[in-house]
């Protein structure tokens, strides 16, 4: 049998439900599932490899409560961003040491998608598995999605995990 | 860790190449991805389910070489399908049987992309894995893809495995 060890990149974002700084239920949902149903107890055959993508903010709002006008909100925000990412990759890191599943993680900048096919190209994973809010195709039209672009460019297998329907927020936008 | 088998059907289907009676390429591949990537050597905690789906052939034209004019030949397609579809499996149930993993097989007519989505819909499995021939959007058009309706219908997560750019036959409609 396979002789190498299976290298999953999963992608996570955070959530985007004002004030609740946690990984995106679409991300949890992913990391698990992709725990109990692929990887389950033969742990020493994986490797997963978190990606997080931050998006500059192009009009210099940040979601949550802040305006900035000088160069140095920016520095503020990108220096709050750094450490919110990190403390994102954290959970999963922390989740994965539990299991005793072997793991990296790391930030990049840009549009997700972009990046997640960039890096998939660059590292050559064996799966991507991406979280999807299963939105409809009306909602889709207004949002994107980030898994459709991944599974039609990425050049490896993809997954995504949509979201389960009694963990959708009262805005099914929001993750 | 999970206490059920992560159950996964694999859609297989018969290779579209002329006088070529086996398993498609990327139904074969499909499967090998699964086994290599996925299963590993912890068979015990998979279950494989093979569908096979057969096209029942609207304008009474046979792919191979046959012309049917009476009830008596499609009697004799349906059968000869049949044992076709009965081949396929075997091969697959042959290769788990070897492999040690757990599964089952059977045929169902119709639109092979409905009739999956309806299955998952069935049988609630983990994972759906689908070979798919990796077709430009040019070719798609035409041919459509069953990969990709799956993707957006099936109520379970979906993989589609793309057939290897060295082994795609001359003609990329072929598999």
């Amino acid at each position: 049998m396979a002789e190498e060890v299976t290298r999953v990149i999963v992608a996570v974002n955070e959530s985007s439900i004002k004030g609740y700084p946690h990984p995106s239920i679409s991300s949890k949902g992913a990391f698990d599932w992709t725990i109990n149903k692929i990887v389950r107890d033969n742990v020493s055959a994986f490797n997963l490899l978190f990606l997080h993508v931050q998006v500059p903010d192009e009009d210099g709002f940040d979601d949550m409560d802040s305006i900035f006008a000088s160069p140095d909100d920016f520095k503020n925000m990108n220096q709050r961003d750094r450490i919110r990412g990190v403390h994102l990759l954290e959970y999963f890191i922390n989740r994965c040491h539990e299991i005793g599943v072997v793991c990296q993680a790391w930030i990049m900048h840009g549009d997700p998608k972009e990046v997640i096919c960039h890096e998939v190209k660059r590292l050559r994973p064996d799966l991507l598995v991406v979280g999807s809010r299963g939105l409809g195709p009306f909602q889709k039209v207004f949002v994107g999605t980030v898994s459709e672009f991944c599974w039609k460019h990425a050049e490896c297998p993809v997954i995504s995990i949509k979201r389960k329907p009694d963990e959708t927020p009262q805005d099914p936008v929001d993750d």
